[in-house]
């Protein structure tokens, strides 16, 4: 019998935003080869499945991705129900494509399941809509982790024409910001970092675009993933009554 | 006792990629709001709630965005749980963020539950990674609704820069690709059009720009809600092995 490989998205962090297929592919799988961020509540959907830890955080040394691939490929060879467990959704900045391209050449059957994005499932929970009537119709989505990759979109866009979301964009904020400014961004145009959130920790630090490179990090910050967002609609944080709801986490702000 | 409302987001289609969170509240609820497009399986976790349809869809007589506000607000003030379900995102051009401040300014207590939001999910079950390395580093979500509100998002958008996501485009494909060839957009630049993603009856058409206004539409994709993709990404379906997988629907091609 032939194995099958599942790409599942595992949601932003609160076990409870996992899909219901995906808990269904967890209680059904073999194997479980899952990435940093995904949580041991989430894993205890995989009752009876072997789950292999092959993420990696800054600075630790990761499983390569091409051995990511050759796992997926062998294990499913070997008649196993395999899943790849990404944070939010496989496809956005999870690398799940370059992984549906090495299972359809190797010929191994596979499918995809989406999940909920931490770029809009953060803002949401901070109280953030991306669209609103009035402030922005749109929104782009863009990772922070590579100024080579982030440079080239973010001189594309026009000041204030959407909602801009950056993943991973933390360590980069003030090169962002000033990216940003130096497009024509305005440095009063309200700006957000969320860290953490969906879960117990989360934490949302909201000011202006001119203030983001000085922001100051909320204590228990270090490590955790944020997800920084530009635009006007980050001013209806403060109306939307949403802010700091989640888990009963009260929200960090600069006074 | 007060009421409670929660905003709550349905997924694209597939009754399974509802989170459990949503299914928990849906379970809980004694009053459902829902739109069109939310499908009867997804409605079957109300078990003990009164559900109500208040959609609006193109051409028909929709209950008024007020009128909504009004049956939230009042529904909790009786002390009711309220579940305001829609489909995708609630916070993804859903008017969610109107529903947040409404509920907020009458100071009842409310959440948001993020869903799977089909500008990602389309695209990611047709085989389409919004995000692959070499090709994209982001991507832009934007209403087809309104050309007044898409025009200028496409014109702040230099060509090639990221994937294209354009919800609701179906109608306006033609406007929508004599603007982005306007803007400077290839002709060549691979698109797509997926219909009633995530259900069994999801079809896609895959072409050019230069093709896409002339695209013929499968059969039954009448009133089928639609995602158009735009971007080099979109010849990757050919080769990740994910298209025409869902539900056992082949994916419909142009010859």
């Amino acid at each position: 019998m032939s194995g099958f490989v599942s790409l599942v998205g595992a949601g932003p962090g609160d076990p409870e935003l996992l899909t219901l297929k995906a808990a269904r592919r967890l209680a059904e799988a073999d194997l479980v080869l899952y990435d940093a961020l995904v949580s041991g509540e989430v894993l205890r959907h995989a009752a009876r499945a072997h789950c292999f830890f092959v993420g990696k955080r800054a600075g630790a040394l990761g499983i390569r991705q091409e051995a990511i691939h050759r796992m997926l490929v062998e294990a499913a060879r070997a008649g196993k129900r395999v899943v790849r467990l990404k944070c939010g959704d496989p496809f956005v900045l999870g690398r799940g494509g370059e992984e549906a391209l090495a299972l359809a050449e190797a010929g191994v059957p596979h499918e995809v399941v989406p999940g909920v994005s931490s770029a809009l499932a953060a803002p949401a929970l901070a109280g953030i809509p991306l669209t609103h009537r009035g402030l922005a119709s749109g929104f782009a989505v863009v990772s922070g982790h590579d100024p080579a990759a982030w440079r080239p979109i973010l001189d594309s866009i026009a000041p204030g024409s959407l909602s801009l979301v950056v993943l991973m964009g933390l360590r980069a904020r003030a090169e962002l910001a000033e990216a940003l400014r130096a497009r024509g961004w305005s440095p009063a145009t309200p700006a957000a970092l969320l860290f953490a959130a969906s879960t117990p920790s989360a934490r949302t630090w909201t000011g202006t675009l001119g203030e983001l490179a000085e922001a100051p990090l909320p204590p228990g910050s270090d490590g955790a993933p944020a997800t920084l967002v530009v635009g006007e609609v980050v001013a209806l944080s403060a109306s939307t009554g949403l802010a700091g709801d989640e888990a009963g986490a009260p929200a960090w702000r600069v006074a």
